[in-house]
């Protein structure tokens, strides 16, 4: 069976949590305190260099670390990855957007406010750097989306999850999602999917 | 054919142009100087909203932006992507990992350094942060290596070339490779192979 080390409020981690639930994979969870530096101990350490959930435990392969290599492996052979050369390079390419110009700064500044309860006074020019940022990338999604389902098309795929992670959440980095319409109305179908759950369901 | 758009001093850029170079792929290159915000104008982001080199224009199908979406797909049906699940799932993992850890540190600070021209004092804090992100980048790369001849094994990948591109010039954002003795050999690998060629070759 699975095994993924990983913190309950990570966008990055839900990912992974929301693919197994996709594909009807059970796992075993292993909870880590990312604030307590759970995943900085040499333990730790020793399975991912890196020192970052989330990571997977593959029985008689070993670990494998970032959010989007894991979702990928996990889900290659099913519908959420397209089969078309040109489909596939379109999921990568939001993917990469996701883990370059949205998570860095929407998923940071989610970080500081909410996990770490650092206030905006506190944070100051850096806090709105990344706001931002993130709303420059919200305005690439909402483009993206246009008028199309998901953002592939009709079809729901792993550029779905993986954007739809961070971007549910950007209220919690300061980011009202009022002014994207298209992303709103994507949110509703993603979280009507059979296999969606909450971000910190197990 | 395909066309490229692209600043020859990107790194990113420069992943493409080796895989293109790799696959003995013909191309137009575009070059487009994104200091004077060429890739911001309403005609460049009216085929990347993300507005960003590299741009890949595929004939027949549009535009691929994103350097690993890119070289990916270029190089899917090539020995540069391992065909077993597991070692290609270890390539993304490396490709994940130097768009989130690497490259935005080293190649950022490396772009305020030689592209702006901006000096360590005047950037202060901003860059001892990036400088500091990069190293830790770079010891994981070191411990990755090990004694290996490339990140996947023997055979070279996308993971080398991905991974390459940003580190061998890491001495531009003020972090020396002398630390490192398993990245230098990888290096000098890497540049002995018959398609390699410099950062801003054509």
């Amino acid at each position: 069976m699975y095994r993924l080390y990983d913190y309950l409020p990570s966008g990055n981690g839900y990912k992974v949590r929301l693919v197994l639930r996709y594909l009807r994979l059970p796992y075993e969870l292993v909870e880590l305190d990312i604030k307590q530096g759970a995943t900085r101990t040499p333990e730790f350490l020793a399975m991912n260099p890196d020192g970052r959930i989330p990571l997977l435990e593959v029985p008689g392969r070993g670990h494998l670390a970032e959010s989007h290599a894991i979702i990928n492996f996990l889900a290659a052979e099913s519908l959420l990855v397209p089969n078309d050369a040109w489909q596939q390079a379109q999921m990568w390419q939001w993917l990469c957007f996701e883990q370059y110009s949205l998570e860095p700064n929407i998923g940071t500044a989610r970080f500081w406010l909410r996990s770490l309860r650092r206030t905006p006074e506190e944070l100051g020019e850096r806090l709105l750097e990344k706001q931002q940022k993130g709303a420059a990338a919200l305005t690439v999604l909402e483009l993206g989306l246009g008028d199309r389902s998901f953002l592939l098309g009709d079809q729901v795929s792993l550029a779905d999850v993986a954007l739809y992670a961070y971007t549910h959440v950007a209220p919690d980095a300061g980011l009202p999602l009022e002014p994207y319409p298209a992303i709103r109305g994507w949110i509703r179908r993603v979280e009507s999917e059979s296999w969606w759950a909450p971000i910190t369901a197990r």
